[in-house]
């Protein structure tokens, strides 16, 4: 090979890099993996080279040195270098798969029902967010900030798969003082949210073509994780007594019903119990929206009546502070303890450390019980304004009942009202308020959940407005 | 029931709660649950209550509207009020499962090879684990500071799960100098870690009974994962022309094998590509050392060479920054994109949004970039310092090459030595140095891995002092 083909392959492989020791060697290796360059072939001395290139001799054995140590050249002492063998380029058989595809495991993954309907980041009223201009940003940078200047020793390191431990002691006082459940720190573990941890727990106690109820309309982040969990799922029935033995997974909210926004009653919880220690179901109860109650008090998780271990207790602080810290736990019943741990580690769940030590801090200094008061008196107050509205404006021509909880309502229309189509109008004057329908599988229940974490006067009479313009077919 | 009963129950379910409405609710509720009250047994009359619990009437009026809301007592105006009719407490069956128990799927994600020799926290010379004391803690906290302080509008939601946009340019810059990969930031994910993301690769491109390939000696976490996944592991072997054409997963190291530390040659990437091509197994490379590098420069990853759409490239700064920081990346072909991000959301993996910030600043600013000469010149400097106190004290009695790459260097002994017993016995002597057999599936090889990040003279001395005494049989 003659030198004025090394500079060729340099400008033609590294266009910017005339002159460069890692441009000489970007090129000959490229040249070399196209087969521009053969085995056997050999290249110009590293004197011939420097020159041609405009680089010191220097540059030129040290970019041989690294082809030699990569394997893309042979060097010896008083030899000119040569290109190593390399396997032969087959040409790839024409039924090989053209390109990565995925296996019936990750079809199942992908059949995500959220995809529709994604707000477009200036609509309003959205379900299920709450509002960050609540988030006490300042206290809490400082407090992160805190947090990530100490060290954390194995929760730095590998050992954070059940969460910092500090984190998990403050928790289990939190719970104690906000949802009267006691239990020792061992069983709760810190995950990167709800979404992460029913996912781990599915895994943990459901096989594929197992069946999984959902509550009828119900979240649909769990109808997603369920499917592709490869399980069955179906509307949890009103008369358990009837439903076969053979469920893996129940899912519920009965802090708050998503959507609807009621507390569950005491006999449904004693009767959910019940069935899941009858047939060995384990109950995901999902304590997202917990923190904000607007009927009645204090009623403990179904995980505080549990005493047959089958009760997983998610709770997150998504609602509270910010999604996206992606910080939640999982309180679990002592049978499930070393398994949720050896899983955690396996499958990657464990949250930032310094995130974690934030949130112990936040909780042991009081800022954390401060900032809940604080924003669930200004939701309240913005749950009043919106059903206000809602009532004054549109009357009886919808039903509106103020929920027991959580940062959304429910509008509800008569079953024979179709109401994608009433939220794709919505949502195309600027409201994101999905359709009932979409969270239902056997429900004829019709409507549109709306979130007040954001609502003021202004975009509650706005959306009164679009949505009498709306029903009366404007 | 009489009022004395009422301050019985209190008693004997509040120890610690006489006179606080917050008492009176949680009695009755447990009472009603443990079935010391019963359907239709009435309450005492709220003036009676008060007046027997020393409590305003007020206070025992609203605990009974909140337990009326629960569903536990029925209140009629005039009338006393009334537990509610509850489920029949029917025994739970003798053949129903006492707990909550592991699937098959549950069991397969326990079958964790890495739960013997774990670390005690006061030993050292741990392999794949960073020095703590190199992060940059306060530029960290500082930038994390700023970075918590921002808005960081649909990320601070729930549409982070494809990782921060910024985080991603920037990583993509980053890959783009320090890894010669170009890549569009659509193709690029950012994760809690290379667990994380190899969970989801697996869960979208296998199914349980395909076959997954690991290096032999080969990853532990990726050995866990794959079981979990209820793949065969089979080692990778040499010759990959007689390899069956039925491989979902192949799991490489080829910037810095794991554990014995050597750059894979071009003709071995040249072939696992034209292997993987043919017969459309998806190539998981984890690049997670590739930050330290000791011999040859510059070697892109396999990623870099794919023309097939076959190679999922695993970054981490796990070893260049903390894994408690829970931050890693995934870049992949085109095919798989919208597929990964669907997987993220509904498995939960998304990382903390302040954290990924910090990190976007910290590569945009040069620290990143500042920390990764300066750490790497020091863990250069400390590999040489125990691998010359080795080849000093302990000479021909082990084999020692110093790795391309990476924070460990592997102790070599002949095939019939058994590493267990010396691994355990360095073990009691406080170095938590693991059999090289741990890490074999059919491999013959024998030694000891052993972590350098935090070794200086006097731990390198008591090292080989230890290992001479338990290789004499001290």
């Amino acid at each position: 090979m003659e030198p004025l083909e090394i500079a060729a392959l340099v400008e033609r492989f590294v266009p910017d890099g005339h002159g460069k020791a890692a441009s000489l060697r970007v090129a000959i290796r490229k040249a070399v993996a196209s087969r521009l360059l053969k085995p056997r072939d050999e290249l110009p001395s590293t004197r011939k080279t420097a020159k041609v290139l405009a680089m010191s001799r220097n540059s030129v054995i040290e970019a041989y040195e690294a082809l030699h140590a990569e394997g893309v050249i042979e060097t010896r002492r008083g030899a000119r270098p040569k290109i190593c063998a390399l396997p032969e380029a087959k040409p790839v058989k024409q039924q090989a798969k053209p390109k990565a595809t995925l296996s019936k495991r990750g079809r199942a993954l992908c059949m995500d029902h959220k995809r529709d309907y994604a707000p477009d980041g200036h609509q309003v009223l959205i379900p299920g967010l709450p509002d960050p201009n609540l988030f006490p940003r300042d206290e809490w940078a400082r407090t992160l900030r805190r947090a990530a200047r100490l060290r954390h020793d194995g929760s730095d390191m590998y050992e954070n798969y059940r969460g910092l431990p500090r984190l998990r002691e403050a928790l289990a006082r939190h719970l104690k003082r906000t949802r009267g459940v006691s239990l020792e720190p061992d069983r709760l573990f810190v995950t990167t949210g709800t979404q992460g941890g029913m996912s781990l727990i599915a895994d943990l106690v459901s096989d594929p073509g197992d069946i999984a109820l959902i509550e009828d309309p119900g979240y649909l982040g769990a109808r997603a994780l369920f499917n592709a969990k490869d399980l069955k799922v179906q509307p949890l029935p009103d008369d358990l007594s009837k439903q076969a033995d053979d469920t893996a997974l129940i899912y519920i909210t009965p802090s708050t019903q998503s959507p609807n926004g009621e507390r569950m009653k005491l006999d449904r919880r004693l009767d959910l119990l019940h069935h899941a220690a009858r047939s060995g179901a384990v109950l995901l109860e999902d304590d997202y929206d917990s923190d904000f109650v607007w009927a009645g008090r204090d009623v403990p998780p179904v995980f505080a009546l549990d005493k047959n271990e089958r009760v997983v207790l998610h709770g997150t602080v998504s609602k509270s502070l910010l999604p996206g810290l992606r910080l939640g736990w999982l309180a679990v019943p002592d049978s499930l303890v070393d398994a949720v741990a050896q899983g955690q580690r396996s499958l990657g769940l464990a949250a930032s450390t310094q995130i974690q030590a934030s949130l112990a801090d936040f909780i042991d200094t009081g800022l954390f019980a401060r900032h809940l008061r604080k924003s669930s008196r200004t939701y309240q107050e913005r749950m009043n304004i919106l059903t206000a509205e809602i009532t004054c404006e549109l009357g009886d021509r919808v039903s509106v009942s103020p929920p027991d909880g959580g940062l959304q309502i429910l509008i509800e229309f008569s079953p024979d009202t179709n109401d994608k189509n009433i939220a794709e109008a919505m949502q195309a004057k600027g409201f994101h308020v999905p359709p009932v329908s979409r969270y239902c599988l056997k429900s004829p229940m019709r409507g549109l959940v709306v979130g007040f974490a954001q609502a003021n006067e202004a975009n509650s009479k706005a959306f009164c407005r679009a949505l009498a313009q709306v029903l009366d077919g404007r």
